[in-house]
């Protein structure tokens, strides 16, 4: 039957091949009676120890494939599987009901999972997502029953499924596996992030992907547009090939791209740069032409594990990512934790709003020793390449004057100490709260450089919480009074000749890098595999008529209109 | 022995009585086994029916004496009492332990209270308050022991307590309870807004009120710097004794002031509006002097019941404001719920950060019926006196349209069943989201007026939780930034002809009525206790001086150094 789905383009791309569905095997269980409870809770704690050498077994393979930040994942699972209120409760259940193992599992992993699911916030229900995959996981043992292993697959396929769990992503083989298409999820699910750090073609969100697709049939994938052809016409096929064969020739076309500066077509020079986690993405911000790294997300050297990074494992990373970026500059953004993201060795109070609470530069300015380490580290490695340090959620001037004192005392520490330490380090801000964005012209006679966060400036800006689904129509890239505030930043800056960068989702943005030209962004940070686009896109842009689309985008009135105004003036080319 | 407290001013005032200390009784329970549960359970039940009725009671005396709003507060109490969760964990522990019913009130209750205060919040902390207090008050009655009664007190006293639950508040004897004093609480914990709104002294969050005051020591109560001092010689008793006169003249002197206009010295009027919750506010806004409703809460109609107010409960109320003010201006913003403000009878969905989430107007233009109701009543009452509507959370203008097409329809609708409406009704929005403050020159083409509510603007803008203590440093009416947004919104509101109220706590604070003068700010919305005090203040200050003072303001880097440079030029004075 041919027919189309429409789904979320979470991974750019087209490709066509036969479908392949991920089933999972059926983990029914029933309720029986046990008399003997030791030997049940020693089959339960034997199935709990198969599947976390299992989980420990693909963490590694991910590792070793993907990166350590990717790998982190699977600590979520190890971690859900040594939970005691989890584990606990099911062994309590075992042996006050004598019942079996499987059974009581279920029943408390659905009593977790249904509590936090109705919770209704993203975060939450991503909890609930990973009890789910380890308990199937626990279940698969307990009932000897093997999970499909999509490693096996043997010949080109697209994966059909309803839902990839991050443990089916990471077992997705490469070379086979040419694109996925999925029921649930959005484009920040952990399955949608992993398509596009693998690069293959992702729909996701389809609704009715394994209702719909049998094994076999012949899929087109088009994670350009979000659609999934279900054995198309012989027509459909060829067209879709030329489309294919167009974006693997723009895809050439766009990585000779890669040694060339980002010019505009009437000379104007901006820097693009790529937001990285950790050492590992060096290799893809090089081969997609970053001119910088304009946004090194520390975090990820202190999640995933037990205690906090010593100096000199956090001195190895930074120094790696400044020796492998060979003299372009590396912002380093200081540790931004604490809100949604939680460290489990860190003991922080439970918030009403973690969104506005005690995070980043809040909790680092308070807890100083975590601080201070980390500042250590960075000018230790300060020697080894370009460095700039940015502090954020800054609020206030106060917050920046006390953070840089702080960086102050640890340089002169290490002066005396006889440690070498970079005396061009630039000094800049995140520029992610709305006071000082609008405060941006007293901050620029202190600070060496701004960037721009818009994940958050626009979710504070708005009082939307953009992971939350009832207000999500209020996270408005495009609103004129998120471009106001990004003018009142640039202008700020540029008066005081220092320079203004962004790093949120808006940056890479294709609508909105001509406003962002317009306003005079002098760099834009993005994911490594969207630079090339937006080099391609840049060049084709001319400063004076984007300076006019940006004037006349600050009077306009709606986000719509904006983007109305925009697409027009873009389509005039 | 002679010694000085310090605390928090809680509300305003001097006084010198004798203490009275508020102890509790001992309500010390000790487990015993029981055999005859299901008398145990009777004596449970009869006891919380006793706890219920007495509440109820309280209930209705705080109603009569104090309006349905401050009545509202023990509705938490008695939705505690009816609380399946305590109640049936506790008659569960009773039968399956047979153990005496007090006792397993008090660990049920215990691992209650202890949960909630772990949570680190102030909303979560006041539920932990309010099952503390509903547990007082059942295990009294198991124990067949009296609650101390302060309505029994016969002579001037200051209470001294370690806090005081609003059902001790409401029973205070307002003959002779002069002021009180507490260990614990802050200026917006419940005794503290009750002490306000009775108008007696409080000092709040000594510390160690109880543990240094002894039945029958003098005591100097000082509300307006916080300072308690216990039995002090007779040279500080005399000092004090003309402070409370020279406070008591000044009352007087503001009392002249209740039938004037608010004009500064130089000439120039605003006008000084009140913040209301219900009718019954109504008397202490025409008693302060107030010149309009700058503010009518209309979530109290909503609050402490079971089902939503029909049409004609809110006109009824909506008329009788409107009536008492005798054609004055009333503001009526519409509901404001959702997020920390829950309606028992609505199923909202749970939310990470419900300050950034679904509620106020987003939920109003969701919630469709909610709204047109009330709209509805307020269109129907408009007939009455002189009504503006006011939106509350406007993040764009597509809301701002959206919720005044609603209004539209509702008023043809009525105007066709022929049902009388005013066609003078001005139509404004709260400006407390950044977004809204950067685009109110937009704004301004649309709207009648505006009114800036500083304690969520002030929030957003610093992404600072308020009622969260780790970030509450951020909380900074006095920050450059947000004096920036301020003098946006009143700018744009004149360059269209329009006006600009505040009806957030900055309008009534002292330190920022100069500022706000010298901005422009047309109307000032406090609690009414406020009025006199501000319309004294403002005859004093010169509009072109404050207008130099402003210009000053925005142009510093720091919110001490804006309250630095508004201590020194109104010390000038």
């Amino acid at each position: 039957m041919t027919a189309m789905l429409n789904g979320i383009a979470a991974s750019n791309g087209i490709v066509i091949a036969k479908a392949y569905r991920l089933i999972e095997p059926d983990l029914t269980v029933s309720k029986k009676s046990i008399e003997d409870t030791e030997t049940e809770l020693a089959r339960l704690d034997n199935a709990v120890k198969k599947a976390q050498s299992e989980l420990e077994a693909i963490r590694e393979k991910v590792k070793v494939e993907q990166g350590e930040d990717k790998a982190a994942i699977f600590d979520a699972h190890i971690l859900v599987l040594n939970d005691p209120e989890l584990l606990g409760a099911v062994q309590e259940k075992v042996k006050s009901e004598n019942i079996n193992a499987e059974f009581a599992l279920r029943e408390i992993a659905d009593m977790f999972i249904t509590m936090f699911e109705q919770m209704d916030n993203e975060y939450m229900k991503e909890r609930a997502a990973d009890i789910r995959d380890v308990t199937k996981r626990v279940i698969s043992h307990l009932l000897n029953v093997q999970i499909p292993n999509p490693s096996m697959i043997s010949e080109e396929v697209i994966v059909v499924a309803e839902d990839l769990t991050p443990s089916d992503t990471a077992q997705l083989n490469r070379d086979f596996v040419k694109g996925f298409t999925t029921d649930i999820g959005g484009r920040t699910s952990h399955s949608a992030i992993m398509a596009r750090s693998l690069e293959i073609p992702a729909v996701v969100g389809t609704k009715q992907a394994t209702g719909s697709i049998q094994n076999g049939d012949i899929i087109i994938l088009d994670g350009l547009k979000g659609e999934v052809h279900i054995n198309p016409t012989p027509e459909l096929i060829e067209q879709y090939e030329k489309a294919a064969e167009a974006y693997a020739q723009q895809k050439l076309e766009w990585a000779k791209l890669v040694n060339e500066k980002t010019v505009t077509a009437d000379g104007h020079h901006v820097e693009l740069a790529a937001n990285i986690g950790t050492p590992n993405d060096l290799s893809g911000v090089i081969s997609n032409g970053g001119e910088a790294v304009g946004l090194y997300r520390t975090e990820f050297l202190y999640m995933g594990r037990e205690n906090l990074p010593s100096e000199d494992e956090q001195f190895e990373s930074y120094k790696a990512v400044l020796e492998g970026m060979e003299g372009k500059p590396v912002v380093v953004r200081t540790l931004d934790i604490g809100g949604d993201k939680e460290l489990p060795y860190l003991d922080l109070p439970k918030e009403m709003n973690p969104f506005l609470g005690f995070r980043a530069i809040r909790l680092c300015l308070e807890e100083k020793d975590i601080f201070r380490t980390q500042l250590r580290a960075l000018l230790r490695a300060s020697v080894y390449g370009n460095l700039r340090i940015m502090f954020p959620m800054i609020a206030t001037l106060d917050e920046f004057r006390a953070a840089k004192a702080i960086l102050e005392e640890e340089k002169a520490k290490l002066v005396q100490e006889g440690i070498q330490v970079s005396d061009s380090i630039q000094l800049g801000i995140m520029v992610e709260i709305p006071s000082t964005a609008v405060l941006a012209d007293q901050f620029a006679k202190e600070v060496d450089f701004f960037s721009i966060g818009t994940n958050d400036l626009i979710q504070y800006t708005m009082a939307a919480d953009r992971m939350n689904e009832r207000v999500s129509y209020l996270y408005q890239p495009y609103n004129p009074a998120i471009l106001r505030l990004v003018k009142m930043v640039i202008d700020a800056a540029h008066k005081e000749g220092k320079w203004a960068g962004m790093c949120g989702e808006m940056a890479g943005d294709e609508l909105a890098i001509p406003l962002l030209v317009g306003l005079g962004l002098d760099e834009f940070s993005m994911s490594a595999t969207s630079i090339l686009r937006a080099r391609s896109q840049i060049k084709t842009l001319s400063l004076t008529d984007m300076q006019e689309l940006a004037e006349k985008a600050l009077q306009m009135q709606t986000a719509s209109q904006t983007v109305e105004l925009v697409k027009e003036a873009t389509a005039k080319k």
